[in-house]
């Protein structure tokens, strides 16, 4: 009898409640940028990282605790706000022992799900901390849900790159009959060499690059273990462990 | 200007709606088995398939046109049928000239739900009818969108193997700019030359070869145009064009 825990991947948050969570631990994936920017800016010592949905709420709550506000919306910094979701505006100079209230779309509404689908925990993940979740996944010894936070419920690339850069990782560890993770695993193999030069080919580059010109942001956002630090969510925060 | 039509992949019938299927030609997948047995039944000279949700309807209809009803349940012929979902059993002495009415629960749900999308045209597509497919499709030059079945509502990755077959032989004739089709195709192009091979890493050749015994009929929903008629939905029913 084979006794190891089970990796299963879901590729877009329409897909999330197909896994059963409530045995789980759940990743939240969402590399350009929201789960980029919460493990730099935990890395460089923010007390806490609040996820909100919306500005306003951004707002609010940041006025409330004291913490400081940041969103964009359509690559912009929205408006009312004075920062955006960039990891690279989080240094420790600024963002040390602060608390980052931070408006994301599809990161977010993901995490909002899996707390709705009763997640036994949730945790976030990106390159930049890629070995940290990966030895608290092995180390905890449960079930595991990757979730992609995709782009309005599409399927995305960089976050399947990043499910299958965990997967590489600890899966002799696990037992994983799930196309998905078989999928995530051969498509990291195949680019994980040079996931920069990669990038061009991604529909979210666009977005990001040809329009925004964040280059340097796609670079941390692809690059390991850059901010390793473990988010984990609870009473509302993502703070490291 | 690019003025090529597009091609986008649905990993699954839940990411369906998110793609606009009024100006497009809606590929249903289903590859193991229900659009390879279609193929095969239309390829030997069935006037039509009526692809159908449920046993009960499946016997009412065919008990109403003088058709055959088909279908499984979990592997096996359904009760109160006399014929199932292999692609084998409709040879040319059994099949032609007859009307299949077939049940299936994946690949019909994805069918109606193109329908209540209001999808351009439908059609539908697996590995024995692939040249038929994309012969179509770059002849039509309308826009085109892969629709995988899934297991449900499960991404799985031999419909994905389809959906970048397919995207391999006609991209130069489309502009893609769909993360899903990028990765179908990468998937695709690097198992194309050992899909039966393959096969066993595929969580439902476990369902039909572990526990059925259908290696058969694997192999002849991974060979490339041995039933190459191109099924279309009119009124109701697929028929060969």
């Amino acid at each position: 009898m084979n006794n190891k825990p089970t990796i299963h991947t879901s590729l877009s948050p329409a897909l999330l409640h197909l896994y059963d969570l409530s045995n789980s631990i759940v990743v939240i994936i969402d590399v350009f940028r929201a789960t980029s920017t919460i493990a730099s800016a935990l890395h460089n010592g923010a007390r806490s990282v609040i996820p909100v949905d919306s500005v306003p709420r951004a707002i609010e709550i940041s006025k409330n605790i004291g913490g400081i506000a940041a969103g964009e919306r359509d690559g912009i910094i929205a408006e009312g706000l004075q920062h955006g979701n960039s990891p690279l505006e989080y240094s420790r100079a600024f963002i040390g022992n602060k608390i980052l209230v931070l408006t994301t779309t599809n990161g977010t509404r993901l995490l909002q799900m899996a707390l709705n689908n009763n997640a036994d925990s949730i945790i976030s993940g990106s390159f930049p901390n890629l070995s940290a979740v990966c030895d608290h996944l092995v180390a905890e010894k449960k079930n595991v849900v990757l979730g992609c936070a995709g782009w309005k419920d599409r399927f995305n690339l960089e976050d399947t790159l990043f499910a299958g850069a965990v997967i590489q990782r600890i899966k002799k560890h696990f037992t994983i009959h799930c196309d998905s993770s078989l999928m995530a695993e051969t498509i990291y193999a195949k680019h994980k060499n040079e996931l920069i030069e990669f990038a061009p080919n991604l529909t979210h580059y666009h977005r990001l690059v040809e329009r925004f010109g964040l280059i340097e942001d796609i670079k941390f956002c692809l690059t390991e273990d850059v901010a390793n630090v473990l988010p984990v969510y609870i009473d509302g925060k993502l703070v490291a462990k």
